[in-house]
């Protein structure tokens, strides 16, 4: 299809990665130097996020040991309102709201400045909770350690098919909302073979935030911290 | 919070836009022209759309006189696959599905590139149903006569206030899978006094289109073609 806005805009978004890239990369080493594994969580609205970080936060918070002087942090980032923010400030008290405007993504600049408002010394997992949409936050590196996307069972089955940038890119898939399986027509098989058309070694756990399904998987697999190789975050 | 990504990119995407609103202006002009009412839909992904459009179709053909000569169409936006548009293949015979590839949203030359694809002296109702975002497509002015925002009981009571430009520039606003209350904490009140605040306005309907709850009062307002202000539909 001829596209003609589409061939004005490609030297001034080569730029914008460019800049991007780099405050990504200066992100990386500064995590790495503190030891910090740190995860960007990208999903379309509604999938679930905020409510598996609150779960995650509380399960972390209840098995952590006394002695331990490092913990989570979280930035999280929304286009209006702090209520995300609110409602995970009751489970960790290290919570940035990012607040991006119109903005449809986070990019490494706003990482990079939430980052400033933490005491990093005392962080050891930092979860970066992007803005509720499953396309615009794929293309833009952060920084991060791993990639994490999460589609829930209320999207319908076809969403790993549809959205086949995040699928390549994510280093872990979490398929939420798992518990309303028998309330919804959502082939589990249809998903699944789609995720690995796409992704042929990318993990797949079923969760769900409210039962708690799958969550030792999604801590054992956190606590692992895998080594993921940041190139591959690019490769978009 | 300092943006430098931001600043640089204000020019271009002022020029993107200006070259997006001519277009738009000449669909808009050749749709009044053949007395055509267009709907552009937007909302997250899963949030019903298609399936809203193969109820609504279905209804329709049911409803049709056998002496109309003219009938919907339907053009379909989507990153990849073609499955939306065989979908709607199924009750429609004129279905354009457009693939934006990386785009994370359409663009009025879709729509015109897609119009050119229809035979539409046999259209009255044109539905274009936007990429799968609650967030980016907002700002495009397409042409249409109304833009219908679909927000679903599963992605939370809380994301009429996350998305205010939708909510704000939106001339009908859905709330899909209503027939799901019972199985998910989903407050009414909030959603729609969060609707209030940011449009007054605006109609909001509960629908479902597994039970075809509040289908009459779609249909009804599909066939009032409510005149709309399109320069509304820039005040984002």
């Amino acid at each position: 299809m001829n596209d003609s806005t589409h061939t004005t805009r490609i030297p001034l978004a080569e730029r914008v990665l460019e800049v991007n890239d780099t405050i990504a990369a200066q992100n990386r080493a500064e995590l790495a130097r503190l030891g910090i594994f740190s995860v960007d969580i990208i999903g379309a609205p509604g999938s679930g996020k905020t409510a598996l970080l609150e779960a995650t936060l509380r399960v972390l918070a209840e098995r952590r040991h006394p002695a331990t002087h490092r913990g989570p942090a979280v930035l999280v980032g929304d286009l209006a309102t702090r209520r995300d923010g609110d409602r995970l400030a009751r489970w960790c008290d290290k919570v940035v709201q990012i607040s991006t405007g119109q903005g449809c993504h986070l990019e490494a600049n706003h990482v990079r400045d939430a980052m400033r408002g933490i005491d990093l010394a005392t962080v050891d997992l930092l979860f970066i909770e992007n803005v509720g949409n499953l396309i615009c936050p794929v293309g833009f590196d952060l920084g991060q350690s791993a990639k994490v996307g999460i589609f829930s069972l209320t999207e319908g089955d076809d969403k790993a098919a549809k959205h086949p940038y995040l699928v390549e890119a994510a280093d872990l898939i979490l398929l939420n909302k798992i518990d309303l399986l028998p309330y919804l027509t959502f082939d589990r098989s249809v998903f699944h073979a789609d995720v690995r058309l796409l992704n042929p070694s990318v993990p797949v756990l079923e969760v769900s935030a409210t039962t708690g399904q799958g969550f030792d998987e999604w801590l054992a697999w956190l606590e692992r911290r895998p080594a993921v190789d940041p190139a591959a975050d690019l490769a978009v």
